[in-house]
């Protein structure tokens, strides 16, 4: 597959600068030849594009200045953005090859529209619904009632329990669990006592799932993850969770159980959020941060530990338990200089 | 499905005040209808009863005083474990619809249970044991001589290693992995030498384990997790650690090699555990603490560093970087200030 | 299976003190038996030595002083090392036996070697390439066009996607994902557009993964595991990321993408490290650190929080939120000591 670039600026728009040519393929920019396109988002790398041997790079106007008029450009507002683009213009989503494997087993009344396409030891309960051009990868279970919409991608090995909605163009990556069991127990004496977990897990349209994560299913209401929600690896969305739309979430969290987070959110990897709290619209939470209460105030939170050798940590640590052992004697510090001050002071009236 | 009150206080006791009546649901209080029965346990939402619509609410003895008598209440001590167990009248767990699925593979010598369910595209090994109404949905793997006790249901694409153990009751969810080889290496002058795993994991009667969570076998003795124990989702339980009855672990949990923490512990998400460490009996963990050492004394721990906006953080953190000086500097004040009163003190002489 | 301790120290060095004996099996120091090999490594535990029935120990020189001449020794160097590789014979790897089960599917163009075991409900794709002896347990799903090397183990549920390299005698345990797409977003005004993930995940020979881990493909160019590096369980090792030769990665660990990890180095549990950062060789990363930035000189480097009852913390983390006005306020002290001091330093003069 190869494309001029007039071709991707006819296709995607921006402005080409210098020759026309063939581009076969994407590379970063410390790496790219002659057939490669590549780009230039990060000013900080504004460097490397003396030694890039790029074909064609994509950059914005403000560095339009300076292109060198030996090499091709594409101008755009959004480079990062437009390398997306063309990306999908050279790896375009896989198509479905329509049809049901015959090792796949389907339960009774279910519904799987013929676009689909179902592969080798997949098995599908008994009442699911699924729609058009999905593809269900090898080793998925889909359990019996739930629902998929269409261009529905379930990756290997995925597992979706009984009685969930996913909605249109939801992907979900290998190993990850949508709808089991949310951990509720009651204390019953002498043990823990099961609570039925008998809401749902809906993933509305646009949620990209990455690998091993696992949303469990409400306990008696939903736990719903809104539209266009980006999730990456191995986290946890406990039960009645809900998370809100084009919040982006990255590796490693996780989200203690009826907690809000709302939308246009971006979560730093390893974040952990208490149960039953609130984040408001538009909150940043960074990398390693215990969101311990509720965030009424969009902003950037954090809370971690700075980084230090274990031995300059071993000297500083010590102090933190004792913190309010300092505080106390900075107090009474104040207090005593104010006195030994205070002849002083009447001295100056 | 539908009960009478009467029905459900026979079944379950508590005290019916007003009307007998036919619900059909379980709901949560802010939005159950007059077909629903609701709870109400902590005095916080109480609030929320005036609004209520729920044809009946399970409330504690404290609350009786206020009751409306226009509606129907059961007065029981504990509405959260009675709510539980209500809630599991209406959705008693699935039954297995015995017999193995013409996909399955059983291994020679594998003994199983006619009452048992053995779904689609499992693989059983050699020499395994499984009993009485077992469910193993689709894409479950057991290894070679592995035993289970009756009434065990393993989810959709759960692994069970070889010669693994676990007892009556015992559930485990979608994607879990169980007696996988724990992390033994020796370092071999220029690489690891991998430790042989040879251990089993073993998770007595009444187990709960929930979503991608591991629990590896131990390296010579044994992995353990005691009877009654409950294990949320994304979990990892080291080689030849123990966890004692009815303790709870909540999701994102880490417990390294040889741990052993005591029984009737709750352990919030995200918490981490060294390794070699043991921790009391009826200790509790906050969310995101880092159990650095044994704990002797029943209590509750906690290690997070608190919340703040990143401004704040950026604030704050450079000081936890050179807290030994901080602490330096005040106990030069403490002596300078001591040195300046002398004068005063001898002067009060 | 029972080994001479002569046959042992012939096949794997190491001198043997006392009588030549039959061992059947290896035990831990506080539960061997007559029958059992076990090993002293670690001094501490040197004094359960006078109670331990074992009928032999393997121990370092520094020991062999001390040596029962009733029981039998086997003196090395490394004594944990040799047990490891005592362990080996008593546990040799599992053999594959060769073929290609009933249920498995392979697609079209895919070449796996005779010697190889291919187990059932496994799905292979098109245009795979599976060296000699490999093992594939239960449920495996490898992706079109990835190559898999010699003496490959992959555990129950495991997936790899399209285009990956796995070299010579890599395992992966259950339930881990290889390949899966990375996290990679760009904003488009109302909603995220996905970044093709184009890269490749390569695990070079000798490599060991843990269960539930996942190991993203890269976004453009690759991410890689150098030879010999060992990774455990349920750790996220985000795209284009590279981890060096024989960098041990211990469990719940996450590294964001593009981020450099050096030779040699080791990981405790629950270490996070964000993106776009290098990590030296023969750094050592304590469990629960947040790796916040490069680390250019290698030493043992920490940031956790230290661990108290939840009292003391409530007593001590108001101050970390103050730390910034507690360190003024020292450094006001100090200029009012100055001052307080200056009359005084004059009388001295």
């Amino acid at each position: 597959m190869a494309y001029t670039l007039s071709h991707i600026v006819a296709q995607l728009g921006g402005a080409l600068k210098g020759a026309d040519r063939l581009v076969e393929r994407l590379a970063p920019l410390d790496v790219a030849g002659p057939a490669d396109i590549t780009f230039l988002s990060n000013p900080k790398y504004r460097k490397q594009l003396e030694t890039c041997a790029a074909g064609a790079v994509i950059v914005s106007p403000k560095l339009a200045a300076e292109l060198d008029p030996a090499r091709s450009w594409i101008v755009v507002d959004d480079p990062y953005l437009y390398f997306a683009k063309v990306a999908t213009l050279f790896h375009p989503p896989a198509q479905p090859r329509p049809g049901i494997h015959a090792t796949a087993v389907v339960g009774e009344g279910s519904v799987i529209a013929a676009s689909t396409e179902v592969r080798e030891h997949v098995s599908i309960g008994r009442a699911v619904v699924i729609g058009e051009r999905c593809i269900l990868h090898p080793g998925v279970v889909v359990g019996d009632g739930t629902v998929l919409g269409d261009d529905v991608v379930l990756y290997p090995n995925v597992s979706v329990y009984h009685g969930c909605i996913l909605g249109n163009r939801v992907a979900v990556h290998s190993g990850s669990v949508i709808g089991a069991d949310g951990f509720g127990l009651a204390w019953a004496k002498d043990h823990w006592f099961k609570i039925p977990q008998t809401g749902r897990a809906i993933l509305e349209d646009d949620v990209e799932v990455g690998a091993n994560t696992t949303i469990d299913r409400g306990a008696l209401a939903d736990t719903i993850i809104r539209r266009g929600a980006k999730i990456d690896n191995l986290v946890q969305i406990a039960h009645n969770v809900q998370i809100g739309e084009h919040t982006a979430i990255a590796g490693c969290v996780g989200i203690a159980g009826s907690t809000k987070i709302g939308a246009h959110c971006t979560v730093g990897g390893a974040a952990m959020f208490v149960g039953h709290i609130e984040v408001a619209d538009k909150t940043h939470i960074g990398g390693g941060t215990l969101v311990s209460k509720s965030i009424r105030q969009p902003d950037t939170y954090a809370s971690s530990y700075p980084l230090q050798t274990m031995k300059e940590w071993l000297g500083n640590a010590v102090h933190v338990r004792h913190l309010d052992d300092l505080a106390k004697r900075i107090k009474q510090l104040e207090r005593e200089i104010g006195k030994l001050k205070e002849p002083e002071d009447n001295a100056n009236d």
